[in-house]
């Protein structure tokens, strides 16, 4: 229904040309989204939701597995469960969307207006996180060492009222996931909080093909109430990087507030040290500005809506039955297969209009793999290939080869595995060469001078100062349009001395523009 | 966690008793739900959850096999786009959730208090349904007859500001789908409305073995702004009705408030006719009421978490590695099969703690089958079964018999059909017996006198009066605490008068209490 009028076969606007103007064109033209109208909210339309649906049956499976479970909790936060923790309260009070009144009448010009007789005796905030709502849920449900470890998930709707808006990366309301779980001391805790890490780490690379950083976040990054603050940080096209997910060690500062208490082996009561986690709808953003390319959305195939679309070639004549017939009988058996765990999803895409403008349709959208179908390749067997892993006028010539149907049936899983390898290859490749080893604040301002145009990340080795030496540090950056990403784990022992301090460097950080 | 100190093997509440007290305990005890601390919302829990989450997938999947596409659009809704259909807004006006600020700041006592600064220009509605944002956005997509039927739905939570709330029936929070499609004319939308409604029929009826009488709600209890709708009726066990689901034809009316024009083929600009339906976690308070009994919860196996739970009697003794060896065996090839085109649910139950307590906990779930297994069992090859479509203390001597687990693993998917089917034709068979047809007013004032608990619903034959005449009608059953609940489509033609204006009867109707 979004089709232009006349048939384009490329966007009008390259990566290298404008990044943020080619981000938007590809959410338009992929028909992943849209504004919405209110404020802030987009409208996430099929292509784009069908890909969150992916994303969340892999992640909910990832949760259970690790023995965690769903619930539900309100929407609504009273706003005296935030006030008891503020360092909380204080991070979020700048964004919070507040309900005031529960009805509405007419008013003096007849319109409607909120009922001053329906006022709340106190505001309600529509929740931006729901550590303080699940908290007093957990102090219900805690009472003894044997509650513990308590592990629960919710899958919804969060409002964080955002300034400067950006459809998937930044919206007044978004929606994700949002693990919280209650430990009896802080080494489960903390170990609670790596697992989730790392399962976000591996189901970027896994399910998303998008290579990413885990890692500490530097004090000064660290979401309000936390004691410490862990994330996977991507790189985009345009060399910036992406927060795509975080997990948080709480304390007990989260329990004290709620009173989330249990009596330990020896009978005393203790509070638990509590740990959340999210990802969002902020990784769909992550994936486009990953595996775009100009010719518009690449998606890995374990979370693209359709894997495989055939395309017949109509011609509104007599060969058209015959035609339909055989791509019938090619979707029935691709659709038999099974690829990454899960029934291959193939679409005949039988709709009216030319082939042709068609195919571009679905080039726009990252389908994996499209398969164009003429009478002729119905007569002999035979179907036409085009893999979308790379850029769709090169695959024209290079990939858009004749296979017979058997033997494209029999090596269309491979493929999808190859497309999905090659995604994370090529985006790998990109984002190793654009991390530079930089030595000094100097060659640090030198590396993100502004003649380069998608620098990408510098490595350095710092002190890690606290407090107000960080602070110096963070607006030495700041000038620089600069943030510190994360201290990566694992790493090998550093040598030198901080670009910042000069004091002997204790650890590695990546430095970055992001978003 | 939420084990009472003591064991206890039956509710303290029965259903002929107290009927309002018997469904929050079974709520409480089967840990589905709780008060959340939060006016009108509650906590879904997980075993609460993870039954949403069954009928989440199942009807999904019916939803896209009818060809409609899941998108997301916002919480938020402008008043203005409300105030465009007058009798919709004036139906959602008294209970509507109002945010008015997106800021909180100190206020003179030193608590947060709304930013007076960061009043909102137009107040925003937290959506009670979305027939306006998402109209608004049909208007964008659709130009021409080619567009439609444009089919959306959306997982989404809803909220009306109830004053009277009951867990899973009335909560100001909610969660649903709500579908929303587009059409060319009458008869197209009509036909989306009144598939959506065979669609709900068929799923009450099969996947939660809850019978329901799909028919069209009288004028006066139309969705507002609607032109007709329908709905599907269950009878729960104290007799009352409970609306499960609705469809509604909304005319265009929703399409001149928001603009969704199309160009026909004849180049003339039409509106288009719309329609919307919905169902809700409401389903699973229709589920308790239905299925529940005197020892707790009865779950339908095809919506069950799990479908069988394996029960080791753990001694704490060297027997127990064996027995724990015997019964993972057991689980991984119950595992392996397939029950209701899915694999089976198992769930091997290993926590420490009495097994007569585990069990209790599982009667009081209803999960479809336990299966207990001691030491001689596994040394004999046999396992004690419990099917709970029946009470349990029946099922103890009727049916909690020894089998060979050979046996038990080669008809567990017939017994896990036998449930769904016992739990379907028992609940039918208390429906129809509850059902009287009535000639006459003051019979049906007799129907319903006092001295009858569970009177069950009337059927009568009406003259279908409209406007003041149907106000009167209204207000004759309003007095009687009765509500007219729908015409049933597809019934015979009636003969007689209408029981409230003596003139010739044109159709029969169901009059009963409900939720």
């Amino acid at each position: 229904m979004n089709q232009p009028a006349q048939i384009r076969h490329a966007l009008s606007t390259k990566r290298q040309d404008d990044f943020a103007q080619w981000y938007q064109e590809v959410i338009s033209e992929a028909e992943m989204a849209e504004e919405s109208g209110v404020r802030g909210c987009m409208v996430i339309k099929p292509w784009g939701y069908g890909i969150w649906e992916r994303i969340q049956r892999r992640m909910d499976d990832r949760i259970k597995a690790a023995g965690v479970q769903n619930c539900y909790f309100p929407l609504f936060i009273p706003l005296s469960y935030f006030a008891k923790e503020a360092d909380h309260v204080e991070g979020f009070a700048k964004e919070m969307a507040v309900v005031t009144h529960h009805r509405l009448i007419a008013g003096e010009n007849g319109g409607l207006v909120p009922d001053p007789t329906a006022k709340l005796e106190e505001p309600l905030i529509v929740r931006p996180t729901s550590e303080t709502v699940i908290g007093a849920a957990m102090a219900r449900w805690v009472q003894s060492w044997r509650d513990l470890p308590l592990m629960t998930n919710q899958w919804a709707n969060v409002v964080r009222w955002e300034m400067r808006t950006r459809m998937f990366l930044r919206t007044s309301e978004f929606l994700w996931q949002e693990g919280h779980t209650a430990h009896a001391d802080r080494d489960d805790a903390m170990e609670e909080t790596l697992r989730a890490l790392e399962m976000y780490r591996d189901f970027a690379e896994t399910e998303l093909a998008m290579p990413v950083v885990a890692g500490e976040k530097p004090e000064n990054e660290r979401f309000p109430g936390a004691v410490a603050t862990y994330s996977i940080e991507a790189m985009m096209q345009d060399g910036k990087a992406l927060q795509a997910g975080t997990s948080h060690y709480l304390g007990t500062g989260f329990a004290q507030a709620a009173g989330i208490q249990y009596q330990d082996k020896e009978g005393a009561q203790q509070y638990a040290h509590t740990t959340s986690w999210g990802t969002s709808t902020r990784m769909i953003g992550g994936l486009i500005m990953t595996h775009g390319d100009d010719d518009g959305l690449r998606v890995p195939p374990i979370v693209a809506p359709h894997q495989i679309v055939v395309l017949p070639m109509l011609r509104d004549n007599a060969e058209d039955e015959a035609l339909l017939a055989y791509c019938a009988e090619l979707t029935k058996s691709l659709t038999g297969l099974s690829a990454f765990g899960e029934p291959v999803r193939v679409l005949l895409d039988k709709r009216p209009g030319k082939a042709t403008q068609k195919r571009w349709a679905w080039v726009k959208k990252g389908v994996p793999l499209v398969l164009e179908i003429g009478g002729r390749d119905a007569a002999n067997g035979q179907v036409s290939v085009l893999r979308r892993d790379r850029l769709w006028n090169e695959a024209a010539k290079a990939n858009f080869q004749a296979l017979s149907k058997d033997e494209f049936v029999s090596r269309a899983v491979a493929d999808l595995e190859a497309v999905q390898t090659a995604l994370f290859a090529e985006a790998k490749d990109r984002r190793d060469a654009q991390i530079a080893q930089v030595d000094s604040f100097d060659a640090l301002a030198a590396f993100f001078s502004e003649d380069k145009r998608y620098p990408g990340w510098a490595e350095v080795v710092w002190s890690r100062p606290t407090g107000a030496e960080l602070e110096s540090v963070v607006q030495r950056l700041k000038a620089l349009k600069l943030t510190i990403r994360n201290t990566p784990l694992g790493g090998e022992p550093v040598s030198g001395v901080c670009v910042f301090t000069g004091a002997p460097a204790v650890e590695r950080i990546y430095v970055a523009r992001s978003y």
